[in-house]
């Protein structure tokens, strides 16, 4: 209890955020343009539990993962918030095999729980917005390829110009690591994953700390680093020198990709070979994604994914290939709207028509209201007491675009002074009139 | 670990629920409607964290909720999952008081947490579908005859035909209890609460165990249980005699409510005065309302609510009364579909159109499918190898409702055979006869 007054302070716990009328509205339009552009791809809605057992949800995860999880006991049950859509998924695959059609391609929005170190843009509980194809034994590869142009659909849908999607494969990397002799892979694979944060030079010095050859990185890094065109790129791999059937695998693969993205009609601009990225995650083995907003390269990823060979390895022996991506919409969301990416001075509210009736005249406005809600014309009336100024003040204040004012007259005329709250301009015209008003007013 | 090869038996907590994609289709519809009916009625969309303070999530509760909540540590910090919407709803109004605009109509569709005994229906994880309308200082009660015609909208929306919204006012009951002297008033609202679950006698015997005199239930439950038009049950609560003015406020504010809920254009047999409906819980202080499914009054009420005082007081001086209802969204469509009340043989995919391509048509059948996704039809493109057979029967098995196989023919003519998977009828036809078909039949 905050000393004074014997009140409870109100507050989210540290790390949580949570959105204004105005913003939630904005937020809320991202996150509609998301799930129907997942759903224009053919996949269909999946909801999991928040809370998962305990062994289930962290069977595989470890470090820092299993540190940041919320964990607790209720009665005897060892419980765990869920901390991505992944593991969800992957536990609903192997249990709901029999039951599902596959390849499986679902879409999942919801929130995921990380107690991670407060900073900004980084929060405890956050929307992601994912999608993953699971094939049963199989994936085709040209999967691979639909993926950038989902990515691509979604966010020209959500108003962006100028992004590009960076696409590598692991099993290139994997490659050229052997052929140099390079053993601790995975480590190594973390670290260039680093590059574009880093540099070079660093990068260097981390790989000769944990002891890769000189020689070995050079050639690494004139590989990775290469610049031209994303055949080019691949060819100057060939060119290169190395061989091996993890490398030519990858290769083929990434060609492959590339080759089919064409036909789902990506722009060349919005998508690059990019043989430096890794994703710091594990569990992919091959195609990795990520999503930069050119103007903005600072904020990093905004959509990242990749392939993987065997997602439900730890709850059935049925072999699950699958590739995904995700989109973490509320630090995406934090980002676009501290760095005033995008305009949070849309309407404050959803509802398009205020009424306000005067005293005698309640009995007539409800009815007014029903017949524009019956128009599905969201409509809210001002059934509260007060002078018509206060009623006013209302009208500004909830950003609904469109009022009317009914008293006496508009009782026995049935014809009503429609104003538009943003331009100003009143229209003199009937319960008719205004529905088709303000329906010609939503399709613009 | 299961004993058995390693693999971890992947399952979701007790008590906890998730779908399938066929039942998730027909949840997420509902939610749809409810949400879109209650933006018809001016309602704003809120989203709080899961997770609140424990001191400020419990500050008020106690009692069986108390048992029921999720609670732990992370860190130092001890969190609670909500149990319920309205809470979080009083905490944010009380943080953001001067960030908002009263009347402050919001809807919250979310998730709730409760560790209750497993049994058929309950749920530890369940959505929950609430708006209230929270005045500062004060609010009218005519939201409170309001109310009822956004129940009746919404459950009208969600396609049931026989529904009666039952009103009462809780000043009535404790206005009577008043007059007949009765003190242990709450927990005589709970047992009368009980009354159409177990029946008057039952209720006579547990009012006398806890020593409530023969002759003041005798008149109280003559009172509550008189039958009558809406005017006839208020009209004979005066004729009794009892007259106190906790009484005649609820009178007045129940008749005010039954008299606008018409100008709501309420159809009668969609709602009646019920003087036995009190609702469990404390908090309620004047109108109480619940919904009952005519042909299926088993379930229970379906949509539930009513008037508080002082929504926020344990967070703030500032007296904010409010109204509003919820329903639970989760025990309600366990209730439809274990009960054959609704039909779950919907879709089981929102994709509207499969493209199976042929060997050495891919690239062409990708062009068709983004043309598709462009004219925002939902469009998946069978991406795997395989015999056209297994291709045919994932068409059968997904539920997509149009087909179209692409071969060299297709590829050349541009012309497709377009499936109907339902009639079984093919239409030949090209790309923008198959636009235009499947919108057409998005319309019906």
């Amino acid at each position: 209890m905050s000393k004074d007054k014997g009140y409870i302070t109100p507050s989210v716990p540290q790390g949580m955020i949570e959105l204004l009328p105005k913003e939630q509205i904005l937020f809320n339009k991202m996150m509609d343009t998301i799930k129907n552009t997942y759903e224009l791809f053919g996949f269909i809605p999946l909801d999991t539990p928040v809370m998962e057992k305990a062994e289930v949800l962290l069977a595989k995860s470890g470090g820092d993962t299993e540190k940041q999880v919320y964990r607790f006991y209720k009665g005897d049950n060892e419980l765990a918030l869920r901390f991505d859509l992944t593991v969800p998924l992957a536990r609903f695959v192997a249990q709901h095999h029999g039951e599902l059609t596959f390849p499986f391609r679902r879409y999942h929005i919801g929130k995921v729980y990380r107690g991670e170190r407060p900073q900004k843009g980084r929060f405890r509980e956050f929307y992601q917005c994912d999608i993953d194809i699971i094939g049963n034994e199989a994936l085709s590869i040209i999967n691979d390829a639909e993926i950038p142009s989902i990515i691509y659909k979604t966010f020209k849908a959500l108003g962006f110009e100028s992004f590009t999607i960076h696409i590598n494969n692991r099993k290139i990397l994997n490659g050229i690591f052997e052929c140099l002799n390079i053993c601790n892979k995975v480590e190594v694979m973390r670290i260039v994953d680093k590059i574009d944060k880093i540099g070079q030079e660093a990068i260097k010095e981390c790989l000769e700390e944990i002891g890769v050859d000189r020689e070995a990185i050079n050639i690494l890094l004139d590989i990775i680093t290469f610049k031209g065109s994303n055949t080019e790129i691949i060819d100057n791999i060939e060119k290169s020198g190395l061989r091996n059937p993890t490398l030519e695998e990858g290769i083929f693969e990434l060609k492959e990709v590339i080759n089919y993205i064409g036909s789902f009609e990506v722009p060349k601009e919005n998508y690059v070979v990019d043989l430096k990225i890794a994703r710091g995650l594990d569990y992919y083995t091959g195609t990795v994604y990520e999503t930069i907003l050119n103007d903005y390269p600072s904020i990093g990823s905004v959509c990242s994914g990749g392939r993987y060979d065997n997602l439900a390895q730890n709850y059935t022996d049925k072999k699950l290939p699958g590739v995904g991506i995700s989109i973490g919409l509320s630090r995406l969301f934090y980002q676009l709207t501290t760095g005033n990416i995008i305009n949070t001075d849309g309407p404050a509210t959803p509802t398009k028509l205020l009424i306000i009736p005067m005293n005698d005249s309640m009995d007539y406005a409800m009815g007014i209201a029903t017949k524009m809600r019956n128009a599905q014309i969201a409509t809210e009336i001002y059934l509260n007491d007060g002078k018509i100024g206060k009623k006013m003040s209302y009208a500004d204040k909830t950003g609904i675009p469109y009022v009317i004012v009914i008293g006496e007259n508009e009782k026995n005329t049935g014809r009503f002074s429609l104003k538009n709250m943003l331009t100003g301009i009143q229209t003199d015209t009937d319960a008719d009139g205004i529905i088709s008003v303000i329906k010609s007013g939503l399709e613009e």
